[in-house]
C-alpha cells in the first residue's frame, strides 16, 4: 500500500542531520501537515497532492539562530566601532528609552524575521522588551522563535521596575504557552543587570512553566572579574546558587567560562549560544568552542543583535565560527564543516530545548527546512569523493543568498527568492521613516554637549552663577595668616588633589567638558575618599566687577563613567589635563559666605600660589555686592600688589 | 564652457576614498575612455555621450584583492579541515602535478574573474604556475591584475627547475610589461620554498624591469621559528639579505612579524597583503593588522587561493578583517569600518605598488568603479547622522551580492548583475567536467593505501618476500650462546629502541601501514642516530612451511613527515602502538645470510624474550630451502619445546 502526503520534495541533495548525518543524492521528504512524514528512501513511496522538483539542491534543515535580539534591526548601523559601554549606554539605551514602545518592536521584528527568512533561517531566540511583540510579529511571518521577556533591575521601555517585568514575562509566558510556533521564555538580562532576587524569581517562573531561562553569561572578561570580586566565584557557579541551572537554561556568549563551569553547565543539560561576530566586533573576545564541545555541552549559533553584527546572515556566522575555532586553537581540524553546520542545526535545537521538534529532518519532526542552491558560480566546481565536501560547500562557500526556498512548520515561507509572509518593501519604507525619526533624535542630541551628557542618564541639571577672582601670589603665607585673624571666620575646610580633564569642541559655543577627580587628603596626607565628577561650562564670562567675573556652570555630577568612556562619547576635539593641590575654606565674611581656595599648580607646573575667592549669585544687586566683599577679602590676603588671574586654569595651561 | 565625458554616472552616493575620504551625495563621476574625467561637484558640468542614473546606489573604487591564487577555484573544497600539510602536500601538490597546464590554469581564472567581478573586484594580486595563462584569462575578463609568475626551489607544473621558472619569469615580464589591465611580476613562492640564491635572482629580476616582486612571508609561526633557527633572524631581515627588500615588495600574510620588521617592511615600501580568512581556516593565526597601520605600513586584504577560503568574496574578507583586528586586540575601535575599505580600495592599491592607477575616485585614475546597493533588506534601515555611517554599512552588513554593476579600465564588466565579459554558463560546465576528473583522480587513490602513500611522494616501492619464524622463550641466554658459537657467523649487529605505530583500515585487503621510528642504541646505551620509516604489508600469509611463513612487504622508505601528517593524511580506522628492545644480527648459517632479532616487548610488556630469524626469498625452491634452514638455526637457540609464535607483534598486542 502506497502511502500519502501533502508534499513531496524529490531530486535534492538532502542533508538529515541527523544522528548518523544521512545524506541522500536525488532524495526526497514527504511532507504532511506540519510535520515530515518520511525522509529519504522512506519518502520515495509516498504519493502526494504536490510534488516539488528541488533540482538538484540541497534541501536541509532550516537554520536555528540561537540568540538575537530582533527588534535591533531598526539600530542597525547606527553606532559602529564604539566600546561596549560607550554603544550601550551611549547609543543604544538612550535611543531604546525614547523609541522602543510595542510598534517599533513589531516592526523591527518584522524586518528581521524577512531576513532571516531570506538567509534560511526557520528557528531563532530572541530577547527584547515588548516581547508579546516580538512573538506577534514571528507568528504572523510563520517562524519559530524562543521569546525571551527580558527582566532587569533598571526601568525599561516596557517596565517601570523589576516586579513589573515578572509580571509581563508571567503574562506572556501564560499566553504562549501552547502556541505552534513561539515557545515563550524569561530572560534575565544578564547577571550583572540583575540581582540575585531577580535571578531567582526568574528561576522560578522558568521552573513553574517549564519553559526556557534565556540569558547573557560572561560575555566580558570584566563580568568575570567582577562577579570574581563581589561574589567570590566565577559567573556560572554564582547564577547556580540563584537556582539558574534548575531551568532550562539558554545561555548566550559564555566566552569566558572555564572547564568547570562547562562542566557544570553540561550537567544541568544547559545549552550555549555562540555569537562569534558580535564577540569579535565588540571585542569580547574568542569563546572556547571546541572545549565546550568536547564537554558535551550543545552549543548553537546566533547572530546576536543586528545593531552588534551588523546582520542577521546565519551563513556568515557558521562560517566565522568554523574559521574562528581553527584560528584561535591553532589546530585547523577543530570545527569541521559537517560539526560548524551542526551547530547551526540539531545541535542549535537542542540548545535551545526543541531539539525534538527542529534541527534535523527526521520523520515526526516539523517540517522546517530549506532549500540552497550550491551550483552557482562561487560553488563551482563541486566534488563528490568525500561526504564531508557538501558541507565544505555549505559552511565555507554558500551564501545566505543562496538559499531559493524556505519552509517553517510546514508551510512555505519563501519561494524561489520571493517572501511570502511578509511585505518587504513596506517594512522597510516603515523603517526607513522610523531610521529618520531616530537620525533626528540624535542630530539634535549630538549639536550639544550638554544634550549628550543628559542622554546617557544619572546627569542633573543645575546652574548656577558664580562670582570669583583669582590672583597669582609668590606664597601662601599671607593667605593662610588672614584665614587665622579674626576677619575670616571659617567654617569648614578640606584638601583635595585634583586631577582635571578639560574636553574641548570645535565649536566653541559648546562650552568645556570637564572630568574632575578630587582625590580627599587626611591630614596625614593620606588619600580616605575619591570623587568623580562631570562639569559643563561656558568658555565666556557672563559680566566683570572690576577684577571680579561672573561665570555661568552647568554641574552634572557625579561622573559614573570612566574618562575613556567620556572620552569616547563626547570625541572632543582636544583635551588638556590639569593637576592641583588644593586647600579650600569655606569662610565667613561679614555675614556672606565665600569658598576660598589656595591652590598649588602641578602640572603644569607653575612656580608660586593661586588663590580663588568665589560665592554663587542669584541676582545682579547680590552680584555686585559680593563682588565688593571679594576685593575687599582679597585685599585681606595681601594681594594688592598683584595682578587679577583672568584666566581659567585650564587656560593658564594652554599658553 | 561645458566639458564633454564619454560616461556620466549621476544620482549616486559616491564615496572616493581619496586622501579626505570625499562623499558626494547625489554625486556624478564623469568617464573619458580608460579614466576618470571628473568625480563630485566637478563632474556635475560634464555632458556626456551617455549618462546613467545610479538610483541612489553607492559608487566607489572596484575592490583589490591583494592576494590570491586564481585558478584553484578548480581546487575549491576540495580538501578542508586538515592540517596545512595534509592539506596541502597530501592534497593541493599531487592533485596539482596531475592536472596543472596552461588550459586548466585559463579555466580557472576565467572562474575566479567571473566571481570576483560578481564581487566587486576590479583589481586582484596573483601568484601561480602558467601566469601567462592567468594573465591571457584576466586580460580578456577585462579585469586589472598584477600576476607573478612563481619560482620555487621544486620542480614545479611548468618547469623543471628554478631556472626554467626564472627564465619563464622573465619572458612573461618582458611580454606584459606594457600591458593597460595586467602588472607582471615575479613571484618566488616563499623564503622556506626557495633558496637564497633564488630569492637574489628574482630580487634582480624584478629590480631589472621595475615590476613588483609578490611573495608569502612569515604565513605560520614554524616558518619564523625555521628561519631563526636556520638564518639566525626572523624572515624579514633574512630575506632583505636577498635583496628582496630593493624590489617593489608586495609580502602576502606577514602573520608572524614583529615590530621591528614591520619598520623594515615599512621602510622599503613594502606593500603587505592580509589574509584573514585563510589565516583562520589553516590556524596560521591573526595578523597584527593594527600595528602595521600604525607602523604607516600599507596593507591591502586578500582572499588567499580559492582552495583555502573557500570563495574570493571581498566583501566578507573586508567585514572579517574589521571585526578580527576588534577581537584580537580586544579593542572595539580598532579598524572602524572607513579604515576596513581603505585598505580593500586605495590603500590596496597602494600595497600592490599601484596606488597612481587605481583604488580611489580621483580625477585622472583609470575608470575603476563598482555600485553597490544599500536600500536592501539586510541593509536596512540607514542612519545619515554620521558619515562613517556609509562605511559600516558597506563593511559590517553589504554582500557581494549587493554589487550590482562593475567596470575596470572605462569598460563595464558587469550591469544590473549580468556578466558581460564572461560566459558563467561555459566557466561553470568546464570546471564540472574537470571536478570530475579530479574526483576520479583521488577517488582511485584514495581507493589503495598503496597509491595514496606513492601519491605523497618520495616513496619507493619495493616488493620483497620473506621466509621467517618467530619463537618465545623464557630468557634471552640460548639465543645469545648460540650466536657465539660455531655454527653461525655474525656478520654484523645492531641494537634499536622501536616505536612502532600501525594503521590499520575499515577494508583487510588495505594491509597495514606501519610507522616505525628506529633509535640507534650505541655500546653505553645512549641513542645516537633515529631514522623513520613507512611499511605497508598484506594482513594475510602468503604460504606456510611448517611453523616457518612466507609473507610479502611493500617497504616505502624513509617517513619525511611527522606520525601526525600520515595519521591525518591516511585516517586509519584503528591504530595500534608497540614499543620494544630489538637486538639484530645478520648471521651466516650454512652460507646463507639470515637476520635474527632478539625482542624485548615494551609496550605493551610482555614476559620473555622473542627470536625471530627471517630471510627475503626470490623463488618457491629457495624459499623451501631457507625454510628449513630457518627450523635448523631456531634449534639451535634451543626452541625445541617451544611453541612457535605466528601472530605478528601488533596481533600480539591486540590479543
Amino acid at each position: 500500500m502506497t502511502e500519502t502526503c501533502d508534499l513531496l520534495l524529490t531530486n535534492a541533495i538532502v542533508l538529515t542531520m541527523d544522528e548518523r548525518f544521512n545524506q541522500h543524492t536525488g532524495g526526497a521528504v514527504a511532507i504532511t501537515g506540519d510535520r515530515l512524514a518520511a525522509v529519504g528512501p522512506a519518502a520515495a513511496g509516498y504519493t502526494a497532492r504536490e510534488t516539488v522538483d528541488c533540482g538538484g539542491r540541497v534541501l536541509m534543515p532550516g537554520l536555528v539562530n540561537a540568540h538575537t535580539h530582533a527588534p535591533m534591526t531598526l539600530l542597525r548601523g547606527l553606532a559602529d566601532d564604539l566600546r561596549l559601554d560607550v554603544w550601550l549606554l551611549g547609543y543604544m539605551m538612550p535611543v531604546e528609552r525614547e523609541f522602543v514602545r510595542p510598534d517599533y518592536v513589531r516592526l523591527g521584528t518584522g524586518l528581521a524575521c524577512a531576513e532571516m527568512i531570506r538567509s534560511g533561517v526557520t528557528t531563532f531566540a530572541d530577547m527584547y522588551y515588548f516581547e508579546q511583540a516580538v512573538a506577534e510579529a514571528t507568528a504572523a511571518a510563520g517562524l519559530r522563535a524562543l521569546c525571551g521577556q527580558t527582566v532587569l533591575k533598571f526601568p525599561t521601555p516596557d517596565a517601570a521596575s523589576f516586579e513589573d517585568s515578572l509580571a509581563l514575562a508571567r503574562d506572556f509566558i501564560q499566553q504562549w504557552k501552547e502556541h505552534p510556533l513561539i515557545v515563550p521564555a524569561v530572560s534575565p538580562h544578564a547577571p550583572y543587570t540583575c540581582t540575585a532576587e531577580i535571578l531567582k524569581a526568574c528561576a522560578a517562573l522558568a521552573v513553574e512553566f517549564d519553559v526556557p531561562l534565556h540569558t547573557h553569561i560572561s560575555e566580558t572578561l570584566l563580568e568575570v572579574e567582577n562577579s570574581r570580586r563581589e561574589n567570590g566565584m566565577p559567573v556560572v557557579p554564582w547564577v547556580k546558587r540563584q537556582n539558574l541551572l534548575d531551568a532550562k537554561l539558554l545561555a548566550a556568549h559564555c566566552v569566558h567560562i572555564d572547564e568547570g563551569e562547562m562542566r557544570t553547565l553540561k550537567n544541568a543539560g544547559a545549552g550555549v549560544a555562540h555569537n562569534p561576530t558580535s564577540n569579535l566586533k565588540l571585542a569580547s573576545g574568542v569563546a572556547p568552542v571546541s572545549l565546550m564541545l568536547q564537554t558535551g555541552l550543545n552549543v548553537g549559533i546566533g547572530t546576536d543583535g543586528p545593531a552588534s553584527n551588523n546582520d542577521l546572515d546565519m551563513f556568515a556566522e557558521v562560517h566565522l565560527a568554523a574559521i574562528l575555532a581553527k584560528g584561535s586553537t591553532g589546530d585547523p581540524t577543530v570545527l569541521p564543516a559537517r560539526q560548524a553546520l551542526l551547530m547551526a542545526t540539531r545541535m542549535g535545537a537542542q540548545a535551545l530545548h526543541i531539539g525534538h521538534l527542529t534541527g534535523s529532518l527526521e520523520a515526526g519532526k516539523r517540517a522546517d527546512l530549506i532549500l540552497v542552491d550550491l551550483q552557482v558560480l562561487h560553488n563551482s566546481p563541486a566534488f563528490t569523493r568525500d561526504p564531508n565536501g557538501v558541507y565544505s560547500q555549505v559552511v565555507y562557500a554558500a551564501k545566505s543568498t543562496d538559499v531559493t526556498d524556505v519552509m517553517c512548520n510546514g508551510r512555505w515561507l519563501m519561494r524561489a527568492g520571493r517572501l511570502l509572509t511578509v511585505d518587504e518593501a513596506e517594512l522597510q519604507l516603515a523603517a526607513r521613516e522610523y531610521a529618520k525619526k531616530i537620525d533626528l533624535f540624535l542630530i539634535q542630541r549630538e549639536e550639544s554637549v550638554l544634550r549628550k551628557l543628559i542622554a546617557i542618564g544619572g546627569a542633573v541639571e543645575q546652574e548656577s552663577f558664580e562670582v570669583q577672582a583669582k590672583v597669582r601670589l609668590p606664597s601662601d603665607e599671607t593667605v593662610l595668616a588672614a584665614l587665622s585673624g579674626e576677619q575670616l571666620r571659617i567654617i569648614r575646610s578640606v584638601h583635595y588633589h585634583e586631577f582635571d580633564t578639560y574636553f574641548q569642541f570645535a565649536d566653541p559655543a559648546q562650552g568645556r567638558l570637564r572630568f574632575r577627580e578630587d582625590e580627599f587628603i587626611d591630614a596625614q596626607g593620606k588619600v580616605f575618599n575619591v570623587r568623580s565628577r562631570l562639569t559643563l561650562t561656558g568658555l565666556q564670562h557672563e559680566r566683570e566687577y572690576g577684577s571680579v567675573l561672573l561665570s555661568r556652570s552647568r554641574y552634572l555630577a557625579p561622573a559614573v563613567h570612566t574618562l575613556r568612556f567620556y572620552r569616547e562619547y563626547f570625541k572632543p576635539a582636544q583635551e588638556r589635563e590639569i593637576e592641583k593641590d588644593r586647600r579650600r575654606w569655606l569662610v565667613d565674611y561679614r555675614g556672606v559666605e565665600f569658598f576660598v581656595n589656595l591652590d598649588k599648580m602641578l602640572k603644569p607646573a607653575l612656580s608660586g600660589y593661586f588663590v580663588e575667592v568665589k560665592s554663587r549669585t542669584w541676582s545682579r544687586r547680590d552680584a555686585e555686592h559680593k563682588a565688593s566683599l571679594i576685593t575687599e577679602v582679597l585685599a585681606l590676603f595681601g594681594t594688592a600688589e598683584a595682578v587679577p588671574v583672568r584666566e581659567e586654569y585650564v587656560e593658564l595651561a594652554a599658553a
